[in-house]
Formats: C-alpha cells, structure tokens, sequence
C-alpha cells in the first residue's frame, strides 16, 4: 500500500471566503476525500501543524508519496524542512506538486529555475489535452479534460524541460501551459500538476483526482538499490595498457 | 553559404482560386523572396517539375537544408526520391517540414509514426509561444507570435517526443498544438513547424518568417565526421579479465 | 495477466553448433522458461512456424508485449507482417527489441534510423550500468550487471535519442553502449535492451531476466482511451476575436 | 566576439607537486592559452583573486560564457557569488562545468540534485565516445577522444537527465560515464564536461580543447526577447464561453 501524505498551506481556506466556502475543511482534505477509494493510506499536514509544519522525520521518512499545495506562505517553510523534503525525493520518495506549489521552496530547489510564470484570476475556461497517451499518468482520461472556471498559467513557465511532458492546456484568454511534467532527480520522481486554484471546486472534479491518483501510483518508489558514490575499486585489472 | 532548396507540391496554388489570390506564384515562390535578404544560397523545386519532383541527386547532393510544404499529393511523390530524402537527412542535410508536410512519406518515414492530428479550416485565430527562450530558433522572437487565421492542428499529434519543444500553438476553438519540434535522425536535424495553410497569408509575416530563417540555420549540417559501422578493432587488448 | 509473445527467428540455434549447444530448445524457449516464474500468459513464434512468421492477426492482436530477437534473416520477415507489428505497437502493444534485432524491419521502421552499430565477437567482458536508478525497468538491479563473454556493441549507435536512457555498457576492447533505451511510438511504448548474443548464455542469468521481465510490465499497455484523429469540431464558439 | 571567463579554484596546482609541474601557471591559464586562437574575448579569475573570487558583478555582467574548474575548496565559495552566477546562468549567461566542478555550488543548485558519483585516481586510460554526431559541440571531433590517463568518474552520475547526452566515456577498469552533458535552465544553456584532473595534462590535448571551443560557441546566449512574468491581461476578450 503506498503511503500518501497531502500537504496543504491551509490558509487561504480560512482567510478568504470564497475559498472557505469552496474548502470549507482546506484543499487537503478534499483530496483526501476524494482519493479515499483509490487504495493509498492517506495522511494530511500543514503549515501551521507544529514547528515542522506536520512534516517531522518520521512523517517524510514514512511517506512514499507526499503531494504539495502552497500559496500565500512559502517563505514560512522552514530552511530545514525544506532540505528534509529535497532529501527525501533525491532519495526515492515521490513528489506531486499542484498548481501554486511551482514557487515552494522544496519545488524551485529541485529544479534550479525560477519556476515563474504569468497568471490570472478571471474564472476562465480551461482545456487541459493529454499529449503522451501511453503514460500511466494518462491512464483511463478522455483526449481532454474541461474546467469551467480556473486561473491561468501561461507560458514561459520557467521549468527545466520536463523528462516527459503529459498535459498542455488552451486558455481561454489565448495561453498555453505545460501542465502536466514529470521530472526525476536522483532517486525520487516528480509530477508538477497545474490545475487547482483555492476560489474554484476544481479538487472535486472526477477526472482531476483520477490524475492524481494516477501519478501517485506514477511517482511512488520502485527502485531497492541505492545508487553507491565514492572512492571505488576497479572491476577489472588496470595496466597493461599502452595508447 | 547554406545551400536551401524550397520543395512545394504546388498544386493547390494552382487550382484554389483563394490559395491562387494570395500566393501567385507558389508557396515557394513566397517563401524565397521572403527569405531573400538572410544570406542564403536558395533554390526551389515542386511536385511536377520532372520526374524526380525537382528533386535529383544532384540537387539533393548539393542542398544544405531542404523546406517541404505538400498536401494534396503526397502519394505522388515516388518512393525513390522518398528514400534518397531521408538517406540524405540520415547523412546530415536539415530538413524543415512545414504545416500539411506532417503527412509527407519523408517526415512519416523519419518518425516512425502515423503524424496524425487533429484540424478544422474556420479561419480562427492562433497564439503561438515560445516555451524554449535559449533555442537559436527561438532567437529575436516575442514570447508570442498572432496569426489573425489559421487553420487549425490539435493534439494528439502522432509524432515520437520531440527532442525540443519550442513553440506551442494556442487555438481560439479550444485546442493546444506543439507547433515547433526538433528532431535528430542519424547526422541530420529535423524541424517541424506548424504554420502555412494555403488560404491564408502567413508566409508574408516576418516573425513567421524569422522562425524559418533560424531553423535554416540551426538545420544546417554542422559534423565533418561521418560515423564508423561496422566490424570493429579492440582500441584496449582483451583478455586476462577473470571475473 | 500480461500475455507476451516471444518472437525469435530460431536459425542460429539449428544451424550453429555453439549457439545450438547453449541453447538447444532456441532463445525462444529460454526465455519462455527463465520468465515462467513472473506470472505473465507467455506463447512463442518463430520466423519458419507458418507464412506469418507465427504472427498473424488473431496472435498480435491478443498479444500485450511482444518480445523479438532476429539476426541472419531479418529480409525474410515479410512486409505485410513488418506492417502488422508496427501498426500493433503504434496501437498500444509493448515492444522488446532484443540485441541483433536493432536491425530488424519493425525497429527500423519505428525508429526512422539506420539503426547500425559497431560490432565484434571476441568473448569479451561486458558490465552494464543502471543510470536511471528510479525507472522501474531497474527496479531491483544492482548498480551493475557483469556478463563474463558477450558480443560487443559499440556506438555511435544510430538511434533517434531515447526517451529515456536506462543502461550504458562497458565494453572490455574500451567501447561504450546506450545498452537499455526507452521509446514511445503511438500509443505504444518500445524498449531496446543490447545483450544475448546466440553463443553466450546470456538469457539464462537473473539479473537479465530481471530486467526482460521489468520491460515487459514497463511496456505493457496502459492506456485506455485512443487518440481521436480528423476533422474536429471547436470546443469554444469561434468568432468576434479582433487582433 | 564571445565574452569568455575562465574561473579556476587555483590550489591543487600550488599545494600538489604534480599538478604544479603539469599547469605551472594554473590550469585557468593552460585553458586560456590552449582557447587564444579560437576568437574569444578571454578573462581568467580564481578563489583568491579578491572577496568576489574575481567574480564581481562587472565581471559577469560582462561574461558570456563561465567555465568552471574547481576540486578542494568549493565551500569557500561565498554564497553571495554562487547566487549571482546562477542568477545571471538563469538570465542566459552559458555555463561550462569541467571535470571536478560537478560538486560546485553553483552546478548543484542549477540541478537539483547531490551531483554525487564514483571516483578513483589510478591513472587508467578513459576513451570518449560521441553519442550525437549532429551536435554542435561534436563538431569537427573524432568518434572518439583517447586519454593516455585520467581520473576515473563513473555512474551512477547523480544529475537530472541530461536534455542532450553527447559524450559518454569507458574506463580501463570497466566504468562509464555521461561525460558531456547539456542542460538548460532559464534562459541559459549549461555544458557539463567531465575530463580534467589536475595531475594530467588533459587540458593540452588538442581534441580536448576543441569540445571546449566547441562548448563556449553552444552556450552563448542567443536569445534576446527576455520571458515575461506575473499578472497578465488576456490576449483574447473573456466570457461567454459557455461549457
């Protein structure tokens, strides 16, 4: 069974109305909800938890798979438990970043951008295609996916080109975005995954949650060796060898 | 001096009376006075011009970089001269496949895919943007390129993942498109670009025609060494290895 | 349950004494026999079973993953079953390319390249490292795989870059190999994986067969829904947009 | 003409007899005579050139290309300057990292990764082998470079993947490694290239010399349109799309 932890901010739901009455019990836990049939235990954390924002060592070193939504708050993410997060990836645990987590610390660390991009709070209309149909990650959704109302993203998102892009989605305001992207660094995967903005029940919509739990499966470890560094001993006799 | 030979099937400029009105002379025609003052050597070649479609070993021998626009006829085109194109991308020409060429046997031939997609004639509007600021091909364009009418590609587009991805269309009827894709096939280079229906006047927009100019160049032959096959020497001396 | 077809062209082991001796039953049975254990529905064909090469419809269409091995006779595998295979892979079916079959009719087509390599049989040490330590094709491996005699393989190996690069060989003469690769073509998801040449008994080791078997759950078919190609209607009503 | 820096630590080759008797002057300077013919503009700075490591703001305001050559002392590098050069990287500064530069702070916080590997320094032979003959920093260079004697680096090499692997190295006692890597970050395009220990005269070799010459001419910043970010209006009038 693969251990999910849903970290949320959790603070525009109680800040701001609209939103409150979207997620009136945060993001986090209409994730969790909404993933409760998938077959993942499923834990939640936030920034305002305790002094490690919920994300102590034994809750990272238990968690396979830990999801991230941040927003108004990034620079209260502890220095160290945003090493402890970077930590955890390279070594193998997965991580699916949503929509405003392109500028968490943990997020810009592993990507060595600025993850910036352009945006907008219109209630536009957004049409998300799928462009790798045999990934996993794309797995049982239709050629598109429709969100009434959403924020725009637009292109230039300012990412490493991804491993494998999944997602691009039309704007109605006329911009593109690469919205769903896979990234491995070290032994951990990574899926940045756009959609979700706190005023609009995108976390509700079936084909939504299915992405992610598709990339939770996606993300989750499979590798049992450890890449070994270091001083290292020569597999076959040296000498001998004349150019 | 890159040497560039201009393909055109040039067929519906003939027998459209609104591809007629608005390029005269051919495709080609258009494209190499818009391309004049880059500093190239250029030369044009179309479906019908003899029975190698302008397109014999002498003239491929001595082209750097090779355009091919075609729609209507791409069955037309003899499997000879088919398999002398793509042996002579293989050997390090460029190759530049502009908009309906995504159905032409060099560019299938080179994929190792159907290159289908998705299309609607409606006279819409297209954004294109960029998503590679650091790409040559890329060089001097805006973040966004306006073409009042086009017709419409959507995803999926059938083709393998671009080794680069630089410009993704937004349409205004709802659809996404990777409109500008690198590819490398043995020594060769390989652009695909979207634009160019036959109705409409894009070949006369000079960031359209800034975006072919630096493929030209980024397409161009750049390796002096031809890789070795084949049976193969020890550079090392075997034996004595135990494991 | 996967169902796997394992394709050999079964001459070598009739016609070779050494590779006879190895592998009296033909490759197709070895590998049949080392990867009973996996819980995959597992049939076998060769190049003489019937005018199809064993691989007529009703076979590749229940067919998920189809492994291939040929070397002496690749030009007998007829156009129409060639034909077949591709349109199957770019459909959704896996597709392990294994050592000499880089040079079969399907992998070609698939790949748009010469697919040519360097080459020499000299009973050298070959050591193939993982160098993408989270891709579940190395889930389980060790950081290395010694095979005390193999074929050498030796680049340039004339491929388009791969999707995602897995394994690199050391070669004891002082060659490099891209030894493990990852495609997507369509729908259908490719894996090129060098070892087993017939002299050797290179599929008889677990840890090769530990990544056959990883390739196979890696390329079996995951997506539902095909891509929708053609004329299509907008999703946004088009018109009243100025530029 | 490119601007060209060349930064080098500078301690190996006053504190170590070899590395003093092979790069008397500094292996900055073997760089920067070996490059004088290549048409660069070129500067060297080392650690202890001032409080800025030679790299003040002026100076790299004024920088095309960086190279990077550093081993012992890399946490001597202020964090104020490793900001600035990843900053200006970002903004479209190219950056080449030689050899044991991989563990600079600089490269780390660009991939987002440990940059960790396998080493040994026994004076074994290394071959390099091009893996992307249409690359423009293969250009002109043999299918293979010889080493008489370097320092063996092997994989797992803990980088993202590379957007282009050009060079890739077999090692006497049987390791390989992604010797020559790109990447791009911003707007910035980055040159990874491995060989370089301070005790053999590697940076003399004239094939060595000409990937590098090669490398500054790839990463020179070619764009000119700087990305846009933040709020932004729509380019097309919103509302009345009714889903």
């Amino acid at each position: 069974m693969i251990n999910v932890t849903i970290w949320n901010e959790f603070l525009n739901e109680k800040l701001n109305d609209e939103a409150k009455q979207i997620y009136p019990d945060g993001i986090h836990k209409a994730l969790a909800d909404g993933l409760a049939g998938e077959g993942f235990a499923i834990r939640t954390a936030t920034l305002r938890d305790d002094a490690e924002h919920g994300l102590g060592e034994e809750v990272l070193n238990s968690t396979d798979v830990l999801l991230w939504w941040g927003h108004k708050a990034h620079d209260q993410v502890s220095d160290e438990v945003t090493a402890r997060v970077v930590k955890r990836v390279q070594e193998g645990m997965g991580l699916i970043v949503l929509h405003s987590g392109h500028f968490s610390k943990p997020f810009k660390a592993l990507m060595g951008t600025s993850c910036d991009l352009k945006w907008r709070v219109a209630g536009e209309q957004e049409i998300i295609w799928s462009v790798n149909p045999s990934h996993p990650i794309a797995e049982g959704i239709d050629a598109k996916i429709l969100l009434k109302q959403e924020e725009m993203y637009g292109e230039f998102f300012d990412i490493p080109a991804p491993d494998e892009l999944v997602f691009v989605s039309n704007f109605e305001g006329g911009e593109v975005f690469r919205t769903g992207c896979t990234f491995r660094r070290g032994s951990g995967k990574i899926f940045y995954f756009r959609p979700g903005h706190e005023t609009y029940p995108t976390y509700y919509q079936p084909d939504i949650l299915k992405v992610i739990a598709n990339s939770i499966r996606w993300t989750s470890p499979t590798s049992i060796n450890k890449p070994i560094y270091g001083r290292s001993e020569p597999v076959r006799p040296l000498g001998g060898v004349l150019v």
